[in-house]
C-alpha cells in the first residue's frame, strides 16, 4: 500500500505531470535549434582547451569566480553587449543564470509578491504568462501590431492603472523578435516605451533571448542602452544561439537589483562546465558562427512558409518574420486551435495553440505559434501536410480546392 | 539620478547581497572539493566520447532524454543506488536536477507551506535551515548523540506535535555522514525511524549527499532502501563525490511526488552537458575513482585534527567523523563563534559558525564547522594556527601553555 502523499500537498499547486511519452513525430513546439547548426567540433575543442587550462577549478563552487558566474564568460558577454546591443556594462554588472528561464524567476522572485500588476505584450511566451498565473500577478496585455507592442495601448494602459492607484512593477517586453510575433520594436517606439516608463516610474524588463538571429543582422539598440533612467533589466541566453540544453543565461541589471536577485540565488551558482566551454568556444568564434545559424533558419523559415501557402492556401495568414524560430499564424476564424492542438498531438504534429501564448483568448483562439528550427525541411513539409488535413477534417478548413490549386501550381 | 528600484521589492525579501570581494585565503567552509582529486582527465576524456557520439541532441531541450533528465545518467544511477544503498529503482523513478539545493527546493515547493511544521536534526545543514525559514515554515529540531538523530526524542516531538494536531509535512535526515555532526544512523535506528515515520503518517525527506564519503566505503542501506512504506524521498547528488561545480543531484520519489515535482521543475531541463559528461565518466570510473577520493579526503582529516590539537589542546573537541569533508567542533563555553567568524574572516580565515547550522541557537553558539576538503594540508596547518590565535586573543583560549605544549612535543 503506497504512502499517500496528496493530504500533504499544499493549495495551489500546480497539477502533476503526466509521465512523457516521447517526442513528438513532428514537433513544431519549444526553442529546439537545429542539430546541424550546432558547433559541434568548436565546442568540443573548448571542452578540451578550457578543461586541460583549468578544469581544476570545479573542485569549488562557482569556479572562484564568485556568485555571478563565471568571470571569462561575463567578460565575453560584456564585450558582446556593448557591440551588438550598445549596452555599456562590465563583468561586475552580469549574472550568469540557468537559462533565462531563471532569469525570470529571479526578477519576478525580486519584484512580485501576489496580487501585484506587470505589463507585458499581449501575445506572449507562454513560459512568461504561466510564472504570472503561479504568482498571483494580474498581467494586463498590450495589443501588438507589425512594429511590435503599440505605444498609443501602452500609454492608455499606464494612465488608466494610475487612475486606479495600480503602479505595475514592471512592463515585461521581447522588442526584438517578439515571442511569438516576431515583431521588432523600431527605435522610435523604444524612446516612446522608455519615456512613458520614465514618466510613470515603471522599470522595464527587456527579454532579448532572439535578437541574434535577425537575418540581416542589424538589431536595433536594446532598450537598456537606450534608457538614461537605469530602469531597465535585461536578460539573454545562449539557448538560442548556441544550444538550448546549455542552460546558460544572463541578466544585467542595476546593483540595487542584482543584489536583491543575487540573494534569492540560491543554487550554489549554475552549471560551471556549461559556463565555461561556452566562454571559450563564443570568445574567438561567435560571431563567425550566428550568421551561420541564421542563413540555416532563414532557410527553414522559408520551407515552412511555402508549406503553409502549399497546404493551407489562403488560410493561413502571416507576416515574413525578420527573424528568430517561429511563425505566429492565423487560422480561419472558425478554427479553435486549442482543439486543433490535441488532434495533430494525437496524429504526431506538436504545435503551440494561440491561447496558451496570449493575455486575449478571443483574439488567440485561432492562432497558432509554430517552430522550424528544429525539424528537417522534409519534417517541416510532411508535419505541415498532416497538420492542414486534420485542420481540414475538424474545421473545414483549408478547402481542398485551394490546396491542390497551389500543389498544381509549385 | 539611479531609478529607485526599493518602493517596488514585496515584503520578506531576504537582504541584499554584499559585492563579492574573493575567496578567503583559508577557506573552511563550503562543501568544495580537493582539486587535486578531481577526475580531469577523465572528465576531459568523457567528455570529447559523449560530445562526439551524441552532442548533437544538446540542439534539444532535455536531449531527447525526457523531463527527468538525460537517460544514460538516470540509468547510471538506478544501478549505482542498487548497488550502493540497496534502492530498488529504475531511471523512471529518478529525476536529475540542478544540484541537490534544486531538489531540496522542489521537495518543499511540493509539500510545504507557510505555517507548516517539518521535523529536522538538531545541528543541521544551513541551507535547509535557511530555506525552511524563508518559507515560513517551522523547524522542530530533534537533538542528535554519536548514533546520529536521538530516536528517543524523535518519538517524543512526535507524539507532542501530534498532541497539539500538528502533522509534520516530512522529517528531512542526513542519516549518513550527517551535515555537520558527521554521525551515521545505524541500521536499528533507521528501522525505528522508518517504523515512527509509518506510524505518524509522516514523509521521510532523506538527503544522502556524503554517503560515498565514508572512509570503510561500508554504508548502512539508506531509508529508502529499507522503507516498505513507500514514504521516503531520497536525493542526492556528484557536487561531493566529483565536482561541486557541476550543478548535478537527484531525486528517487514516488511518482504522485514526482510528478508534483516535475510540474514545478520549470526550468526546461538541468544542464545537459554536465549531465552527459557525468554519465559518460561515472558508469565506467565511478568506482576506481571514490576511493581514491576518499583517502585523500581522510588525510586532510587527519591533518585537521592534528593541527586542531596542536593549536587548540583541549579547547577543541571533536569526534574523528567515519566520513565526508567536514568536521563539527565544540569549542570552550565562552567563545562565541558567531564572533570568531567575524575576526576570523577580517584576518583571512573562514569558519562557519554552529548558530547557522543549528535550530537551537545555545547549544550552537561555542561550536563550528570546518570544511577540510578544499584547503591543502599546508593551508589547514596554517589557516588553524591564525583560527587560535584569534580566538586566544578574543576569548583567552586556547591557553598558551596548552598551545606550546603541543607544539613542543610535535
Amino acid at each position: 500500500m503506497a504512502f499517500d502523499f496528496s493530504p500533504l500537498f499544499p493549495a495551489g499547486l500546480p497539477p502533476p505531470a503526466v509521465r512523457w511519452s516521447g517526442a513528438p513525430r513532428f514537433n513544431f513546439t519549444g526553442g529546439n535549434n537545429d542539430p546541424d547548426e550546432l558547433p559541434l567540433e568548436g565546442l568540443m575543442a573548448a571542452a578540451q582547451s578550457v578543461l586541460a587550462r583549468e578544469g581544476r577549478t570545479l573542485a569549488h563552487y562557482g569556479l572562484r569566480s564568485g556568485p555571478q558566474g563565471y568571470l571569462r564568460l561575463r567578460e565575453f558577454l560584456a564585450g558582446k553587449l556593448k557591440r551588438d546591443a550598445g549596452i555599456g556594462c562590465n563583468a561586475d554588472d552580469i549574472l550568469i543564470v540557468s537559462g533565462s528561464l531563471q532569469a525570470l524567476d529571479l526578477v519576478n522572485g525580486a519584484l512580485l509578491a501576489r496580487g501585484d500588476t506587470v505589463i507585458v505584450e499581449q501575445d506572449n511566451y507562454q513560459g512568461t504568462l504561466t510564472r504570472l498565473q503561479r504568482l498571483g500577478v494580474t498581467a494586463v496585455g498590450i495589443p501588438l501590431d507589425r512594429g511590435g507592442m503599440r505605444m498609443d495601448a501602452l500609454e492608455a494602459a499606464l494612465a488608466q492603472l494610475k487612475s486606479r492607484n495600480v503602479r505595475p512593477k514592471f512592463i515585461y517586453t521581447i522588442p526584438t523578435v517578439q515571442n511569438p510575433t516576431g515583431t521588432i520594436l523600431d527605435e522610435g517606439r523604444r524612446a516612446t516605451l522608455l519615456k512613458l516608463a520614465d514618466a510613470y516610474g515603471v522599470p522595464i524588463f527587456e527579454d532579448d533571448c532572439y535578437s541574434d538571429l535577425i537575418w540581416s543582422g542589424e538589431r536595433p539598440r536594446s532598450l537598456h542602452a537606450m534608457s538614461k533612467a537605469e530602469n531597465v533589466i535585461h536578460i539573454g541566453s545562449f539557448s538560442k544561439s548556441i544550444a538550448p540544453a546549455l542552460r546558460v543565461g544572463f541578466i544585467v541589471a542595476p546593483w540595487a537589483m542584482m543584489s536583491r536577485m543575487l540573494a534569492l540565488k540560491t543554487d550554489a551558482g549554475s552549471g560551471a562546465l556549461e559556463q565555461m566551454v561556452l566562454a571559450e568556444y563564443c570568445a574567438p568564434h561567435f560571431t563567425e558562427h550566428v550568421p551561420e545559424l541564421r542563413r540555416g533558419l532563414r532557410k527553414k523559415l522559408e520551407t515552412l512558409m511555402e508549406s503553409l501557402a502549399e497546404q493551407f492556401g489562403t488560410a493561413a495568414e502571416f507576416d515574413d518574420p525578420k527573424g528568430g524560430i517561429f511563425l505566429w499564424v492565423k487560422l480561419p476564424d472558425n478554427v479553435d486551435t486549442l482543439k486543433l492542438y490535441q488532434s495533430a498531438l494525437a496524429a504526431g504534429v506538436a504545435i503551440n495553440p494561440g491561447p496558451e501564448w496570449s493575455t486575449d483568448k478571443a483574439h488567440s483562439i485561432s492562432r497558432m505559434r509554430l517552430c522550424f528550427a528544429s525539424p528537417s525541411h522534409a519534417e517541416i513539409r510532411e508535419g505541415i501536410a498532416v497538420l492542414a488535413d486534420i485542420c481540414r477534417k475538424e474545421f473545414g478548413v483549408p478547402e481542398r480546392s485551394a490546396n491542390v490549386e497551389r500543389g498544381a501550381g509549385a
